[in-house]
């Protein structure tokens, strides 16, 4: 297990020897101003990054097979450098498998995935729609997927980017669907349950989190819809008797869950299960965005009652936090 | 009370008379094309509309006081001409208010608006902050307010387009409101239902219905918004120590329930709990305009798992009623 | 085989009795004025549509059991009423398929299939890489798909909307993309024609040609993009190792095709060849919508040297036929 | 009085001691790489902005009570650091009120604030139309309002962003606006001359001029029409008689003056004077744009005919200034 | 002279003879249901347009040697059909240019067109800058020129569409520019009177106004903006010793005039004259917009205080008169 | 000649003093912290650029007489300062136009120029129609334009961005519009080759390259497109009897060539040829970028099989080398 996070580091004195487990972000050769070279390394943990130095090149205590995207072991000494920290690298060595939680290395989400992936497979048993149910059950006996859906953070940057960000995102949705179906007697339940743990599927295979958070080369020419799609389609082919028609309007919620051509869903949502789907993922994402806004406000500094910066990801609006404001006039 | 109505008479063997309450549409003298001067009335009831034609002018038996907006009774009988059906007119003369519901001579909800008011009613009384609730209590006190609150339809044509509508639609909105606050912690349910219950309080000015829907000239010079967040500001200022942070929020969620600058809204959403407002009636509005094109389309005859045409107030796409198409399938 | 079409009719002396075959585009029940019952027929072929009416619905002469879309053989007479043609019937009957060649019933490409048939296959024949070449040879292998890909029309309105219309642009696409690839040597030449190939193939599942050019309901929720992808992908799956990055890059030229979010491609085309399919896909339409508009103007009387109507499906811009204008100089 | 502006101390020898007073525009405590703290400030005057630091934090001479906005004294030297002036802080003290004048301190109109108020006076004196005459003379004898109305910038960045900015903004536009009055007989002279009055009224609210230029919390929740709209609507209310019909038409300049809805008004101009109040704001506020460019320009060392840089609050056009243009040809 | 104009028909007793000059605006055989053929002509003057029908194609009384865009000389008589006014023609020749002033058979300016063009010249014998003076001398000394700059219309249909309407506009600008002129003391204002009075010269290629009004082919393909930048090119290069930069200056000015690319501009105005010329181009067409629209408005029997339809020249908004709305309110 | 590039001086000694002729891109006196006065020098070559800094400023072997835009000989050395190279100038002259060959200075086309030209002139012979013949003989029968022709580069940044560009771009467009023309037979060849020929023409107007690629101010003022109809206008106007229509046809060529308004085209192209003419150069200049993309890729020290970054040109696609992707998979 991990004992010292770099968040850690900055409390630490200057020169104090320590070991810790770090994921490799990046490896460079480089060379000083007076031509002499070292190895420079990007070092990240799930609490953020830092820059660390090997100085001797040939010192048989540094490894030498180890690549971007591989996590070692360190030896070694922070101090503090043009109000930065770095890291004066002394040993390193490839860690083994069995040696750290890769949760550790990498940002995730705060809940426990195992009960989140117990309300997800609850809601799935709940379906009375018995093709909806065999689908779904189909889709998450399936270990690959099931393990990729624990573990796939729902974005590279925007909302959740986070490990377990995917199934967090979507056990919230489901508690909204049952709302929403409650409310509307007009909607098929069942369907739009479906939507909601079908829709971002293709997203385990659009994204990478071994190594940081990063978008596949066939996630970048396909995209996490048409993937979702792929893998939808391929299990209902394995079905016997699936409805036709019940397989288009899964896909369709599926395709349509951007709610716009501009955002990249090729349809609009056409049936009010489409609709209501692609109103509460838009919703949850922006409810996140904004929740995770008002924690980096807070993290940098800002008091509880002004307002953020500009946010990018919400049309460049600056958000309030209404209880810290409301609290700041009493 | 008025017990034939304009969908009736398609059934009604031509020429055969009946008396009935109208709303006068629109009033207008013409001539034939052998110069034959004639009186040509739109009629209208809550069933649709009519065109009427008084041949002989100078009959005393009809009534010279009456103007568009004005409701009249009508001796006549019905008779089909290319086949459109058409009324002449025997005797005319203008009724007395008492005559008459006016809910007769408009589209209206289908709900009972005394149930509806007691709904909102009781949200208000749910609420814990003080402020808040004695605002809505303030607001709601105004019998003009509560009066007009009861009649107006929630727009001209797009969604809820019926007497009542505008309480319709709030009245489902808190429901929601309550489900999506239930959900998210983070939101001040209060402020939220507050947002719901005034966000268009404005529309009681920016709207006339009493001969037909249409907008008032002072409410396509300001519009609802701006009428709105007027009437709440008055309110606000005759209540003593109203705290100026709710103040801003609550008119801030008036002025940015629409989402977006280019949909009239001057500022975007900034908070939780605006933004959840802009969401839910964005979301309800749609959802009752698909529910409305499918009746509709039942209305024109189409079968219930044909697509609907194109649909101009949802970004001219196609509608699809799942349950009736999948019930197709069986 | 039929031999008077619609447009001969004009030339007709009214009330002289012919026999025809034509398609039922449409078929309702209607009353006169008088109240007298008829049925009303909207009745197809290649040339055109015209309202026919059955005034005796009780003579044993008129079938019962034809529906829209069947085709049916009339006996009657033309006449005039309010300057358009209208078609009396006093005979009329289902066609058996063997009587009549359905594209007299739709308008249909002026080539022949069988040579534009030849040319696809001469392109697929040629290619070199192994892989594209057994996956487009497996694809045009199964008869269904062949079938439609030879009659399918390559839209419902916009560019090649007639039976015949997607082999025929798919045909001019294949001579455009040997002559472009020849001239940008870094691309991967059989590539871009298993591109051209294959990235409308959905049509022949988004559109129906039986009645009329329309869409299917699966086709209005998922579009051909996907139709296509899916018939495709399911074709890999069936191959033997077919290269894991050659499909994917297969799948983005089809997902791509269109160019831009907003027409409906849900990623931008990130290859050299899919960028080059998306031009030649557009400009092949484009050319093809100009010539069509030349014709129609020339059909509406227009001199050749005059502009054309603004053109929907090209900007509104007006158009000039450059070759008549020229010539009107000399 | 202040003597020593920042633009001064690039003259000075390095390390001479000076007095003067500055604004704190932020506070921050920091250490060097080598761990040593410091208090860095920036410090401003109308002139620029300067880092200044602390090195000795308990030094008695160096005040503890002051924070972000306040004005100080300041005894120290400056030297240059990496190209930049840096100031060494050897005493600080908050200044009283009285011993500075703020229009040192920001940036300030260079017109005389008293001649331009009596420039808007003699307008508001000048209306013959005896209703808006009370309005503005209402407004203006306001003395918090008459006060800011001097004070306040026109904008925090895009035009006239000085003190006193709004005040020679809205004096320029009523010179503007009596000559396309008196143009186009058609207009209502004295309320175009009252929407230029009011149309920004609510900077005055939205905006904060203390330690720099920023906008409010209510600012950017409500915004300066909204703002401006509350003011004007809450006087009209205090006055006995006003008419609707006039109410209605001078709130409609103010929502309507940014002439479109992606613009933040909430309605487009829909009468003349609506219309033309929003030619000549867009055309004022442009015109001084480009001179203020012009001026950049000039500072930063280009000559006079070169084009300017890409201009962001211009769409990112270049500019040329004709007069200096020509002149390089002669 | 004429003196019997289309609408002075409404009043006439139906079949009562009388004779008048028309304009040709189309001319087409035709036949009547009972395929009895006629020639349908819509015939034109200054205040609308008529159908005409000859019934006697044989009748020696009819000329045969006109075409679309003659004039001619009818004689017949109105009757009413179907609520609209009809022409039976009994005698019909070409008339001779010299019988009929072509202003009374297209809508023409209600200013003195004579007096207008002293107001242009006075405005160019005032400049000061000797080259723009004779630029501009040398354009208006160009007869054709001229002459066409005195009829033109200022466009087809938005706004001064009537002969003469592009010298009006110009004057009216000319009058604005040198107000605007007055008060930015930046501008160079001969520059500003040169932008005015050529930015639209294009026009008189652009247009036709022989026989109604409607571009000509050469202007759909090239524009105003391209035609008056070659008929000013054409003109400076034969002036000697054309100063190049001021060239520059004056086409950028008629390049930019649109304001906006999308407005077929190409380029956005760079100078502060290019800028005030584009908002008071802009301005000027826009009020009169309005007041053509308020004309409309009570030609066609609203109420002066009554909000017109929504304006597709102006985005569709619907407009107010301010006077008489208020008029409206005593 | 030049025999040493920037790019070599990476691999150089630090120290070791070298002879070569750079371009003056900047020249500047600055001081360092310590107050040091040096002059600070951008020097280029086709290879890159480099800082250089003199710092014996009275020293009589660096001459006074040089300026921004001169060719200097230069005698230094270099040395790396935080990891970028540093040139140390110890002696420095104006050089002759003689001395070096300007297409070392600055990037180049890789092709030969001469051969180019030749493409360009057999093109222009093979020409049918004597018009379109004579016109493009002339133009380039113009040393000036014919020297600028082959010197130019087609953009500042965007695709062939370096000497020689515009004539390289403009050769490859010939080879594929005789493709294009060769399928297409409704296609005027040689009006289609001559809109090629001629489309950019406004470019060695709008461009300076003789320091660095810039604008010109009236290329900022005015635009390749206008100046490129000026230039063709004028070679038309002084060829007896041009053809009018076919003047207006070539005009509108140039005037719509790229595509849309909102690119700077005031006109979209209405006629085959100017549709073609947009495709083809937008094809070819994206095909381009393209390729320099993944040229750049590999310098940068990307894998072949990366995806690119985000190219702004290209609306911020990544793109994915197809040939080399595939091999990776091998």
């Amino acid at each position: 297990m991990k004992d010292i996070y770099i968040t850690d580091l900055a409390a630490f004195d200057e020169g104090k020897l320590f070991n810790s487990f770090f994921l490799v972000l990046a490896k460079q050769q480089r060379a000083t101003k007076t031509n002499k070279p070292y190895l420079n390394l990007i070092l990240g943990d799930k609490t953020g990054q830092l820059e660390g130095r090997v100085w001797d090149l040939g010192d048989p205590r540094i490894a030498k097979d180890f690549e971007r995207g591989d996590i070692v072991k360190v030896r070694g000494s922070a101090s503090r450098f043009d109000d930065r920290l770095q890291l004066k690298v002394d040993q390193l060595r490839k860690a083994a498998p069995a040696e750290v939680d890769k949760t550790d290395l990498l940002p995730s989400t705060t809940y426990d995935v195992a009960a989140l992936w117990r309300g997800l497979e609850s809601s799935v048993q709940s379906l009375t729609n018995p093709d909806l149910k065999r689908l779904l059950n189909a889709v998450l006996a399936d270990p690959a997927i099931a393990q990729a859906y624990r573990e796939a953070p729902a974005a590279r940057q925007l909302h959740h980017a986070w490990l377990g960000g995917l199934l967090e995102h979507v056990v919230s949705l489901l508690g909204l669907a049952e709302k929403v179906a409650a409310h509307y007697p007009q909607l098929d339940r069942d369907l739009l349950v479906t939507g909601v743990v079908l829709h971002d599927l293709g997203k385990i295979r659009e994204l990478a989190w071994e190594t940081g958070f990063d978008y596949t080369v066939e996630g970048v020419l396909l995209g996490h819809i048409q993937m979702g799609v792929d893998l939808v389609e391929k299990t209902i082919a394995a079905l016997p008797d699936f409805p036709p028609r019940l397989r288009t309007l899964v896909l369709h919620m599926i395709l349509s869950h951007h709610g716009k051509l501009e955002f990249g869903s090729p349809k609009l949502p056409m049936i009010p299960e489409a609709l209501v789907l692609n109103f509460i993922d838009d919703l949850d994402a922006k409810m996140q965005a904004m929740k995770s806004e008002f924690e980096k406000s807070a993290r940098e500094g800002k008091a509880p009652d002004e307002l953020t910066g500009k946010v990018w990801a919400l049309d460049n609006r600056q958000l309030l936090n209404t209880k810290a404001w409301l609290e700041g006039e009493k």
